[in-house]
């Protein structure tokens, strides 16, 4: 009874609300993907929650008030609430290995700030597809492992690990001293098909908006391009991932 | 005011409601999608409303009265409601005479019964990008020109030549008398990049759940595959598009 009044399904993700019922869900294992503090709330369990969700290793954000309540639905939150993640994350080391174990060459996706869940679904679902080993997506910006990208991927994201890193830029620098080579898809680079992909490939892939952020596009070895002959300069995120997979993965 | 009443934006299209209102939009030129009529009504002005849908090539469907009055959000809809289309729609020669004006081997994209706004946008972006000159899609069955599709192809609607057809699988027929090899996205095929498709190429997208149907499927000259490595036996229609569609411009 009180599970069902604290536990809503909205249209992409699960919610717990209330500091009890979010205290209890930290504590129970259940992975929490994000966990959302009332702004300037720091009264009594909070603090022990927040403390709880940094041990889960959840993202931790304040927001106004105001978006609080929007985002429970009009119930008695107590300034604070939880987004459950529709699956576990793994580590970027748990990807590494298990490309290991199966004695291919390692090929990993990394997201800079994918947002729209259908894009990071459709990203999860070809990396299933064409065999890369997993896809590696920022812990504070773009969209995490939401229900709906969960429903986007048809299923992939059972299969396919997904790992949270705190700073892309840091987690391309260890890439690369693991002899990944690191490949920025973006305008003015080599054309797709001519580029060589072997030895162990990330794909970095932009978000909708803004594509690659500087930090992380400065790290690349390699940009890149499709031809882009139409009037409109870009292609959706998850179908130029796709297109760029396929041909890392055609000379293995 | 009256216009205001009777046309309001849904989530995906915009409807024109009422008698007055359709008949007005089928004689002022505005590209009607589709027109719903209440079940069993031929009343008063419907016949001759059928008659104008039917010289303007718009659908015209029976529906439920129940669903009709979802469909208009209560407002009285006099047995009637007409959806507009995003954008005006382009005959198969219309497609062909632009190649040709082009002077290159034409190159379009057949989706038979794409279902998802979001991936007939998405392929008719892709569509764009890569010189495609157009996609047609049946009349119906599958998602028409909402305005979510063109919200999804950001922009590349106003660029890419649409065009419905009545009948997919003569469509195909047409298209092979005038040159084009028809090459069918589908399982079991030839590995997609060890096929030639150089001359005039059409190429036949499947819908997300069911894939190509068999009166098409049968039309088809070639079946090409892409290798699914995973778990997962399928790609997200507009990724896997993409990445044909790629496949195809890359020799020319």
């Amino acid at each position: 009874m009180a599970e069902e009044k604290n536990t809503f399904s909205g249209e992409e993700q699960d919610i717990i609300i209330g500091r009890n019922s979010v205290a209890e869900a930290l504590r129970s294992g259940r992975e929490i993907d994000t966990l959302y503090i009332a702004k300037g709330d720091r009264s009594g369990s909070i603090g022990l929650i927040i403390g709880l969700a940094r041990e889960r290793n959840a993202a931790v954000k304040e927001i106004d008030r105001r978006k609080l309540d929007a985002m429970c639905g009009g119930a008695n939150h107590q300034g604070v609430a939880a987004k459950v993640a529709a699956h576990g994350y793994s580590s970027v080391d748990d990807i590494l290995a298990a490309a290991q174990e199966k004695g291919e060459q390692a090929f990993v996706i990394i997201c800079d700030e994918i947002e729209d869940p259908h894009n990071l679904g459709a990203i999860i679902r070809t990396a299933d597809a064409c065999g890369a080993h997993g896809v590696i997506i920022p812990k504070r910006r773009g969209v995490s492992l939401t229900y709906a990208v969960g429903k986007a991927s048809a299923g992939a994201l059972e299969y396919v690990p997904v790992a949270r890193v705190t700073n892309l830029a840091s987690a391309i620098d260890d890439l690369k001293q693991k002899g990944f080579w690191i490949y920025a898809a973006d305008m003015g680079g080599t054309p797709w098909n001519e580029q060589d992909y072997s030895g162990k490939v990330a794909l970095v892939i932009g978000s909708e908006g803004r594509g690659i952020s500087r930090l992380v596009k400065e790290k690349c070895d390699f940009t890149v391009s499709l031809p882009m002959k139409g009037k409109i300069n870009s292609l959706n995120a998850s179908v130029a991932a796709g297109i760029l997979m396929y041909e890392v993965i055609k000379n293995r």
